[in-house]
């Protein structure tokens, strides 16, 4: 069985100092925003600067002046941003950003980025660049090219891990398993302590987790399958020195480490991620709106010689 | 501009002693084989053993029992061997190979390779695999599972070379380039001495040769733009020995090898890759069908941040 665990991600700020996205705007409108794209809302958390919404794909989170949108599977996320930008019109869109990183298999997709960039272009004036090679790990990234420039201290980071062990896949795809069990894999009571939690287990497996505390948020994304098993981490505090443990735990046969504005992001890369590890590719570029962009993929070194994978063809799935 | 170089092949042997797919088979009907795929016949070679078309994606390699058939960009190769399954009818036919690498741009493509064994398989009952991992390069692999075994010393032999240096690419689209130059700048004269040569410079840019000598083919295809650069060899005489010499010369960031039957492929691949690559992915399987396979995906270590790739969004291409 085959899920494509790959996210699109849209972050949308808005103008409008009279308007609060948190307090003023009910959760059916967020309801049908999340729908426009093919996903639906599973449950909620909320403090008094944000709300996290967990969804059948991934997830999404308000603030007072933005929204910041994940969705994995075969969800159309440029839907949910044509819908909020409808529903506001444009004068009140601060900055859009889209991001879609390259999927395992791009072919079941119901667009590309190149027609997601052109749909936003409608709206928004904006740029698009790829970081990361055509032939492996890349992230495509879409902003709105206006007077808006991020904060500096508006920061975010991606820990995206693939083929992960053979035990940390077996762990996470055991039958009826406990978030508990799932929390005690991923340490979570001490990378989150003093967090609101809201988790869900799917069915047959899968895991996702949205943390929330004051502003800050963290959220977790589990396809555990073996073979294309994808593990994504989404936090606005740092998750490059984080990484060393999250490795150790899922020890990963390649990952990608995503962020914008931390300035630090090489030297915290050397000092976090395990001698083991190669990079691939190392990406980086001030965008316009004031991100600093960073993206890395590191691999490991294969010694022994594997077996390929045997493929059903007579199974209905798009694994092939 | 983008060019889909990655390759679908497929090898198709038949039983019929008394038939010659040389000899007795016209120019006309190989003809309406490839353009089944989508593509056309450029021109021809032959010898007494083999007869090679250069095509306009790729190229054919008949022999008196088989023929060989690489198509690229975004022909359906598929298409060719249920022609000739319907022409020769599926009595006459001992064993299909199909081979498919993972596409830059697989959005493009008019069907996936799950699509595509299944076709085969409502013909000839067969396996089908994955070399390699689904987030990285891989090569997926369709054969006939019948009584058929091949032939230990049916050896061949595929090197994919992926982001070749600045100055080869450079040089490989320079503007109305001679054949000579290319021959020159990979060293043909060496490689093939008393090879019978077809090759071809397309315009803008992108070059096809067939080489033969006796029973002995060699096929390069070369996309040569930056970012988005390929270039393969194929042949049935060792180019694992020869890659040392290649990779000299292509300085890829990131290249496959890829063979059946070379029995001595890990020690060789220790003897002719250079250091400075490091083994990201390692499969070997012998087949039912008597072919050891190989393959292995190579990179080498980024050290120094570069930009990202710019896109222009209006522009109407598939490279996004």
């Amino acid at each position: 069985m085959f899920f494509e665990g790959s996210e699109k991600k849209a972050e949308v700020i808005i103008n409008d100092r009279q308007l609060s996205l948190l307090d003023d705007v009910n959760d059916e409108f967020w309801a049908r925003l999340v729908s426009a794209s093919n996903a639906r809302i599973l449950s909620c958390i909320k403090n008094e600067s944000c709300k996290a919404y967990l969804l059948s794909e991934s997830s999404l989170f308000v603030w007072h002046d933005r929204f910041l949108i994940l969705t994995c599977g075969v969800t159309q996320l440029v839907n949910s941003i044509e819908f909020f930008i409808h529903e506001l019109g444009i004068n009140k869109i601060e900055q859009v950003t889209y991001q879609r990183k390259n999927e395992y298999f791009s072919h079941a997709q119901p667009s590309c980025f190149g027609d997601d960039a052109k749909r936003l272009a409608k709206y928004v004036s904006g740029k698009a660049y790829r970081f990361g090679p055509m032939d492996s790990h890349h992230n495509y990234l879409f902003h709105q090219d206006n007077h808006f420039r991020a904060d500096i201290n508006a920061k975010s980071y991606q820990l995206l891990a693939y083929q992960i062990s053979r035990q940390a896949s077996a762990l996470l795809t055991t039958k009826n398993l406990a978030v508990e069990r799932i929390r005690d894999f991923f340490c979570l009571d001490e990378i989150l302590a003093g967090f609101t939690i809201d988790d869900f287990v799917f069915q047959p497996f899968g895991y996702s987790l949205n943390a929330i505390f004051e502003d800050q948020y963290l959220t977790i994304h589990v396809t555990p399958q073996a073979d294309s098993s994808y593990v994504s981490f989404e936090a606005n505090f740092d998750l490059i020195t984080l990484a060393t443990k999250i490795l150790a735990i899922l020890q990963p046969a390649s990952f990608d480490l995503l962020s914008f504005n931390e300035l630090s992001f090489a030297e915290k890369v050397v000092d976090s991620v395990p001698q083991d590890y190669i990079s691939k590719s190392l990406v980086s570029e001030k965008l316009s709106n004031g991100y600093q962009v960073h993206f890395a993929n590191f691999i490991r070194e294969q010694v022994a010689y594997t077996r390929p994978i045997f493929l059903d063809i007579a199974e209905e799935n798009h694994t092939l």
